[in-house]
């Protein structure tokens, strides 16, 4: 029996879907397809996505969804960096990319997309116990990491890519003296951010592992331009020889593939200035990239080995959480999401992991203030670099955190179908009943779905016994009230005693 | 010689005028002044100040106003509390109140406040040495302070008051048994998010610092229903009273003066809940509170012993700064500013002190994330605790390290006559011009104002060497441009050669 397990790539120049083979806890890459979609292309100055290049990714998108027919939701997934970062219509287009791929797609960040593509170069590097140094030149950014062994040491994503400073500095391929200066310095002052504090932490070897690095290394080394990789010797040959016929396509170069043109220019300059600033001599190219690393995240998810609950754990340290607090909220949170939903029993079901997190996380913002604390925290969640976590995650993580305190307005525009409803209540209720911060244990009480709300029915005499709990539930119908639904409290009759 | 200080403080409830004489380090206080001006009753549900109340508080402060005749800006410190940190039209309100005052007024956040109460309280306890609960409640918010010596260990402020309460659930003085509950409970329900935490830690002696806590005091004691101070079994004796005689404008009862009677029944709901959750029998109450606080912070302050400074140290270690980068940005930022204005030469200029506050903690944010950092860093500094830093000083220190990269579109709505602007062109240049994190010490560079703009002057030859900052200034331009105002580049001559 052979598992199989699929990554996309929803890059700003082309998407990308990579099938694996699980074996033995490792991934034999299997057939792969390659869509040149140039997405970045079709990004506006006002940073909209223009039709045609949503046409485009969607027609690309319908070609992987054939290939993936028979892969179940879990053996499958689909990221999208820097354009869809950054497109004011992105939400409006991945309805329809999701639509057309049949897969959901999560938009990551830039430091995310550079831990997975360290993961992805680890995993092909005949040592990965040296340090290095990895370049990833995308179409719409750039991510630089030091790793040594597994283990990213340092994660930066530069918002520069080739498509953009082809399109910017290169128009119609034409090369010129001005634009060339002009584009290495743009990128040079880009780099001046980072480039300083990653000579002080150093690597010996500097590793290429994008498809400009790709195009660059078999330019340079077909045209006998280097004698091996990318050199610094090398890129100003090819630079010199750019400069001299004027115009990219008027240069017969061996090893220039035809999809690679349009871009070539944006990623010289860009590479030669990471050249300059790091104060670099040779690269070496590698193939493992984004789309490797996806396959092997996802690979730990499947043996439990995810790494947002490392993540989880750092931040709950990171922010000096009270745990044993936040440990009691999150029991007895998901002990009420059992009752509603007697599938998230399953400790892997997402739902509930999800409200873990949220739980375990929900007192960050105290970090910041006291007072409106789940504002902070939410603002923490929503914009922290959270490994593991997409920013769809991370969107969801921060709206249940919102929303577990205070006005239940604040998250009125959450679709009425969505689960997150379910987390909400389970997280206010376990914050409501655990709210003296004293060591309860699971709370007598059982919840149930009502028409749109809920009901909550205590152990007899319980709430009783607990009037400010009482009165706290009561401002709790209020709040769900002014979000239409209904919060039924209902407390079990005591039995009279037995007749003798 | 003497010298005078003095304090005011706008209060939900009232507005109080605090002069004191400063002797050997020790403030004696002198008269004061007290207006029952009663804001927060003039506060509508959703959060507008109505004009009554306005006027109230206007004419109050015009009477403050003759007395303050001859006191010298460093001098007068005004704060407002809970009723003008929850007004939505605060800021309307503040103009006219200045103007009327003839000083600037803060309005200070809820932690500041009690902050400040537990400065005021520990120099007037005979033994400061114990642990102490103090209790401040207020008008529209209530503080609840734990320390020791000069030390508030803990820190909270809730936002329930006696003027609020008082409103709600007695109105026109009726006292119900009903009411009395519901308004225990809902002060509970308040106290609850902080008792337990508070009682681990524990105290020696609990201390009342406000209007309310005298009040209840003084009827106790003289009502022969506490044989001194304030105690549970006191605060139960008055509740049955007012309770059998319905109303307490029906009762007699010494010590109760005319001023207090509006707003008694509201602080004695709020002190039995604060018995209950704290576990307390006895209160004693100290003249001390919020007013000599600020006396004797505007007396350290006085004596270059700023708590700010002390805050932004804790700051930048918390947030893990870089500190020899932040360093070399502040005293370049510093060196430019007093070129703008000599006046900012003075180490004690606050213009000076704020451009070098925000220079140390510009990077707070990347805590958060690397990427859009200034924006983390504005928010933290906007919502944090900054001991000392009034709301408008973080605002202040907010707007200028959201201004100190990117657009500044972002913040072209600050008075276009204001110092920020100043603050701004220096630490967007130094920024600049550190950019390499190098240690380069201060650059051969003037700034000078010309026109709306400034002009920057370089060394000859110093920008040449310098490409990237030379990119980097001309983007600087365009960004001066987007707000209306010029920056002007130049670059001094290079000398001829003497001739021989």
């Amino acid at each position: 029996m052979q598992e199989l397990i699929a990554a996309i790539d929803l890059g700003s120049n082309s998407f990308r879907l990579q099938v694996g083979r699980i074996v033995n806890n490792q991934i034999y890459p299997l057939d792969g397809l390659k869509e040149p979609v140039r997405l970045a292309a079709g990004l506006s100055p006002e940073k909209w996505l223009d039709m045609a290049a949503q046409q485009r990714g969607v027609a690309a998108l319908q070609r992987f969804h054939e290939r993936l027919a028979g892969f179940s939701a879990g053996a499958v997934r689909a990221v999208a960096t820097n354009t869809l970062r950054v497109a004011k219509n992105a939400p409006d287009f991945l309805i329809r990319a999701e639509a057309a791929l049949g897969f959901p797609i999560e938009v990551i960040a830039g430091r995310e997309e550079a831990r997975l593509i360290y993961v992805g170069v680890a995993h092909t590097l005949p040592d990965p116990h040296r340090q290095q140094l990895v370049v990833d030149i995308g179409g719409g950014s750039t991510e630089f990491i030091i790793g040594k062994s597994f283990e990213p040491l340092m994660l930066e994503s530069l918002y520069m890519g080739c498509v953009g400073y082809s399109l910017s500095y290169f128009p119609d391929g034409r090369v010129e003296k001005r634009g060339m200066k002009e584009a290495e310095l743009a990128a040079r002052r880009e780099l001046q951010a980072i480039a300083h504090a990653y000579r002080e932490v150093g690597w010996e070897l500097a590793v290429g592992s994008s498809g400009s690095a790709k195009a660059l290394a078999e330019i340079l080394e077909q045209n006998g331009l280097s004698n091996g990789g990318i050199t610094r010797d090398g890129l100003e040959k090819l630079k010199t020889l750019l400069l001299r016929a004027g115009n990219i396509n008027a240069l017969e170069l061996s090893g220039l593939k035809g999809d690679r043109l349009p871009v070539l220019l944006g990623g010289l300059a860009i590479m030669s200035a990471v050249f300059k600033e790091f104060g670099l001599d040779r690269m070496v190219f590698s193939e493992g990239a984004l789309r490797l690393g996806v396959l092997y995240d996802l690979l730990g998810r499947y043996h439990h080995a995810d790494l947002r609950d490392a993540t989880v754990n750092a931040f709950t340290s990171r922010y000096r959480v009270d745990m044993r607090q936040a440990e009691q909220v999150a029991d007895t949170a998901c002990y009420f999401l059992e009752q509603l939903d007697p599938q998230a029993a399953e400790p892997d079901h997402l739902d509930r992991r999800f409200l873990r997190w949220a739980a375990l996380l929900h007192e960050i913002g105290i970090s910041v203030a006291h007072s409106s604390y789940h504002k902070h925290s939410a603002y923490i969640l929503a914009n922290a670099d959270m490994p593991g976590f997409s920013r769809m995650d991370q969107g969801r993580l921060a709206r249940i955190v919102l929303a577990h305190r205070g006005k239940l307005e604040r998250v009125a525009a959450i679709d009425p179908g969505s689960s997150d409803w379910l987390l909400i209540a389970c997280l206010r209720l376990a914050v409501v009943i655990h709210r003296a911060r004293d060591k309860r244990g699971l709370p007598p009480v059982k919840i149930a779905r009502e028409g749109r709300g809920f009901s909550v029915n205590t152990a007899a005499g319980w709430l009783q016994k607990l009037p400010l709990t009482a009165a706290a539930l009561e401002e709790e119908q209020r709040q769900w009230l002014s979000v239409g639904r209904g919060l039924f409290i209902r407390s079990a009759a005591v039995r009279p005693a037995a007749a003798a």
